[in-house]
């Protein structure tokens, strides 16, 4: 019976590890679908977005599982509802992914992101690759130094997000309302998925030491 | 032990109930602010999510101790699961009130947005507050009535997004890009306030009926 349930447990944190992978995936193919206007990497994120969602249902309906037929205490009770609200994050994260392909989507066939305006989401692309794989790399080994790092590139993405706005109220804007829209929501989404990957990683070391973060 | 147990989820639910309240008027207060300017509403919403974030801490410690101490099965470890989740949309809500008080904030003394943009935003301001008060109520009454209802105005609150961003997009943009920058924004904060509405009453829903939504 203890077997089974640490089994348990310890499938509840390789579920979370993969859904850290697959969000991961899904920001990476997202930010190459809206800077090169890539429609087959649009279409994958936005239907890989129902596969999250399922693995993060999966994910759910076995924490609900192990917490009534076990009835956890201490540790157990805190890592288990913790594992809740960690997916939550990760879905989320998934959402925003899809967002940013949906962007992408909508564009088509028209103009792509104007050439002057991609360096900006390349970066914020780029920052979002590295926070998914160092929250991942928490969530797999709960190093408190990975997740000390991720408070730094979240620092990056907030300057990349703060120069986008300022490029677009500094200078003439030469490129419509439409692509005023959408650079806006597209910042916006890059800026919240770090922020979900800090309350990940905060979420786990929290768990890990007592210490330094919310949980 | 039993009556102390159902005192403490009578307790949880009173929490969800007056947090929802103090997330109703953040929104009222935030649309207030930008609509009309209003430093001192924008100011008392900006210190007032430090309030709501509190309450919804106190709320989720007291969950955890009675998952912790009285190992619920069945419908109370759903609903006590479900707590925590609605807890956190209830948090998320009173975020996005605060950024909208931000926008406030953060064109004063400046121009506050032109009096043609205005009936825009009075109206998603409407809108949420129709929905935050009629989730409410979906926590108090569990009313299948008024969650069926929130899902009309969920489509009214996108209809309006969607009117704002072609306002921008359709007619020449005489007021700058800062307050391009802020109208969609605001937009999105709307929106996002109103997706929350919809997810705690499909949450309580779920829960009474066993049907009809996502837990």
């Amino acid at each position: 019976m203890r077997d089974r349930y640490h089994g348990e447990l310890g499938a509840v944190h390789d579920q979370l590890v993969g859904l850290a992978a697959l969000v991961t995936k899904a920001m990476v193919r997202a930010t190459t679908a809206v800077v090169s206007g890539d429609l087959d990497a649009a279409d994958e994120v936005i239907s890989q977005d129902a596969v999250i969602d399922a693995a993060r249902d999966a994910l759910d309906a076995r924490v609900m599982s192990v917490l009534a037929c076990q009835q956890p205490v201490a540790t157990d009770l805190r890592t288990l509802v913790a594992a809740l609200r960690i997916s939550a994050d990760l879905e989320r994260m998934g959402d925003l992914a899809r967002h940013i392909a949906e962007i992408a989507r909508m564009r088509y066939p028209g103009a792509p992101l104007p050439p002057v305006l991609r360096p900006d989401i390349e970066e914020m692309g780029r920052v979002a690759q590295r926070m998914a794989t160092k929250m991942r790399q928490v969530l797999e080994t709960k190093d408190p130094k990975a997740a000390a790092e991720l408070h730094f590139d979240d620092d990056a993405m907030d300057d990349v997000h703060r120069s986008t706005f300022q490029h677009m109220t500094d200078e003439a804007w030469l490129h419509g309302m439409a692509t005023a829209v959408d650079l806006t929501l597209l910042s916006r989404y890059y800026e919240r998925f770090a922020d979900h990957a800090v309350n990940v990683a905060n979420r786990v070391i929290f768990l890990a030491t007592g210490a330094n973060a919310r949980m």
